[in-house]
């Protein structure tokens, strides 16, 4: 029933290998990442639940099926194909990093390896399902980088690329080091703290600001945030400040944020609010944030939104899904593309990540370090639990945490360092000479 | 079942206004656009019948309402409360711009009246539900119009944010003028011409390319289009040319797109196939489409994938969702918000179309010219069928030949005036009055 949701050429490939008797042979890809995407020293791994679900549920319905067979590049396929399809669910194994794992370029984030079919009609979902995650899980491990321990909270929704985008960027951002998100459904959905304030409309439903900083109060008690720029932010500050406890703080979300923040502070702190929290929003990104901090503005939290939602500096990624080997009746073949300026590397890998470097190896080698790349599903069937979302967050948290300072930092570093095999490069060479041959 | 989708300030507002008695107040909201995305000289709107959908489908199951009730902030909020959010339903009414119009800097897109807090929910699904699609919209215009009469195919998915966001870009790239989707789900539920060729992969998988070119060829006829940049782009050119017809044509997918084309349509003009066409794809924009048009590169059609699909240099659309009025039994309080960087008009607002300017007015106003903003729900219910995706592919053909020349190229030009009327002015700066005093 997810079937669809995938580029027309991975289903007329699909019956294309059907029809030439290819359906057993068995193939592993890989999605790796060719570059790291712009300004990025690393990505943080995310989306992996989102392929497995996939994975696990990938069908077609009899409606599916009708209108393929009647599309004009279906003309030729077999009516055994369709058979086929109609019969498909994914029987073969998904190797994956696990979430929150930091990757560079030229690295698999995961391995899918099945009956050829089963494999190449899932890329284009899995690209889609990955990229995006780890983008956004990316950018907000930057800008907790930068916060100085304060607390970074995840506004994007209304900037996502569809509703659907902002639940699973909340949870992106949430592994990333996001202290919560704005999102009532992520909240619900995987248990992400939710957080909130109030929108202007708010302050312009009632007769004026005052009664609308006491209507606030009633309604949330000490998780109040008042909003005070809708008219003028210092003039909202003293009737926030007016109002008084129970509060959590006062919310600016426009202007100077350094010059305000302080000047608001300091007309809470004169009305005896010392406790009261002050938060700063308004198309916030990494820089701006470390600009803030650096120059000691006295912000508690951070809102994000546009900037994080859509990762807007770098918005894509460049991942692959490419074919690496191809088993035919127990006889291997290694594959890869070796045009001009997109290569691909044959053969199934595994990742070692060591205390100061990672070797992309062959996936039966042994090596040092941790193998980044582990089995997740095998013969269509879960292995064990994925990692709680918790889990995920935490070992972002911890793998960060190892890094070099220079790639923690917010400018393009020396690359970490990634190389490859003595047995890797081996094959590589063979698989050129092969092809060339 | 998805009001959840959604800030949880819109919720613990919704929460306030109803303890607050204001429940029986009707709001008017409008989604306006603050400013034209970045390199844009005007956006195409689109996305509305995803906001028809949600509107139509607003609700609460019980699981929801007992999470939020769990929720700090919802401790003081009345039993009446979840009561009322059980039964929630939208009752109000929906106005917007066709999909497929233009629209430029300050304008309204829609507007939702309703009591408010049937108004006040929607915000943050509606503006991600509609920045997207014209976001993609408009991108896709941009490169159909520099595109010579070539046809623009969308192949983004893979890059798209979330899956998802894949189908409803397919959906926007076409109302921009695209001829077709490689998403195959948008085909199936919205008709979209679907079009494909195939990937590396399917090369790699046989013994040899002149092997996977026969094989393509025998599974898709005369919709056979050749990969040919696995391994060699004019190697592959002249095994395409000897595999022969049928076949649609050839596909490059990397290197220089120009030398390339003009070095494969000799290929094939020699081998007698001047019916064979060319499509090029790879990391392709605007500006890299323009570039081959104007330099002559015999391509016939372009595939886009990334830049499209994510609108790559303009990821973002500073849209807003603002009060602009409210009813409190039957007497109107125009509302606005004044903070120094971030202003909205008060009113609800019709726009008119004329011939050489657009007029933003009030809503009662009579003027020259279409107006823009039309009924779309009234009462709750759908006031008619919307229009069909064709119909909207139409209408943003015909405004797009309307508009100037020079709003049509690629840079940034002198803007479409856009003027306020002066019943709409005069409205701006009563408002502003009442809220100083």
């Amino acid at each position: 029933m997810n079937g669809l949701l995938t580029d027309l050429y991975e289903l007329t490939m699909a019956a294309g290998f059907f029809d030439a008797g290819k359906a057993e042979e068995v193939a592993t890809f890989e999605v790796a990442l060719r570059r790291l995407p712009a300004n990025r020293n690393y990505v943080l791994a995310a989306g992996i639940p989102q392929v497995v679900d996939y994975l696990l549920n990938l069908s077609f319905t009899a409606e599916e099926i009708e209108y393929l067979r009647g599309l004009a590049q279906f003309r030729n396929a077999s009516p055994a194909f369709f058979d086929y399809l109609r019969r498909l669910r994914f029987t073969g194994d998904l190797f994956a990093v696990p979430e929150g794992a930091p990757l560079f370029a030229g690295e698999p984030l995961l391995t899918i390896r099945a009956p050829i079919v089963e494999a190449q009609i899932p890329e284009t979902y899995v690209l889609s399902a990955v990229t995006f995650p780890t983008l956004v899980a990316s950018k907000a491990a930057r800008m907790v980088e930068v916060s100085g321990g304060r607390a970074v909270v995840e506004f994007g929704t209304r900037r996502a690329h569809t509703p659907e985008a902002g639940v699973l960027g909340a949870r992106a951002a949430y592994i990333g080091g996001c202290a919560g998100t704005s999102n009532t459904l992520a909240g619900f959905r995987y248990g992400i703290p939710v957080m909130g304030t109030a929108a202007h409309s708010w302050v312009m439903a009632f007769a004026g600001e005052a009664e609308a900083f006491r209507q606030l109060q009633r309604a949330l008690g000490e998780s109040t945030i008042q909003l005070i720029d809708t008219y003028d932010t210092l003039e909202g500050a003293r009737r926030a400040a007016q109002t008084g406890q129970p509060m959590w703080g006062v919310r600016l979300d426009s202007g100077d944020l350094l010059a305000l923040s302080r000047q608001v502070r300091a007309i809470l702190d004169q009305a005896g609010l010392e406790d009261a929290k002050i938060m700063a929003s308004g198309d916030l990104n990494e820089y701006g944030i470390r600009d803030l901090v650096r120059a000691g503005a006295p912000i508690d939290v951070f809102g994000v939104g546009t900037e994080l939602a859509t990762s807007a500096d770098a918005p894509t990624m460049a991942a692959t899904y490419k074919m690496v080997e191809l088993d035919i009746q127990g006889i291997k073949r290694f594959t890869a593309k070796f045009s001009e300026d997109k290569v691909s590397f044959p053969g199934a890998k595994q990742v070692f990540r060591d205390v100061a470097r990672d070797v992309v190896a062959r996936s039966g080698e042994c090596g040092r370090g941790e193998a980044l790349l582990r089995p997740v599903i095998l013969g269509g069937k879960l292995v064990e639990p994925l990692p709680s979302l918790e889990q995920a967050r935490q070992r972002a948290a911890e793998s960060i945490a190892k890094l070099t300072p220079a790639l923690r930092e917010l400018e393009v570093a020396e690359p970490w360092p990634v190389i490859y095999s003595r047995e890797l490069k081996a094959l590589i060479e063979q698989t050129r000479r092969n092809l060339l041959a």
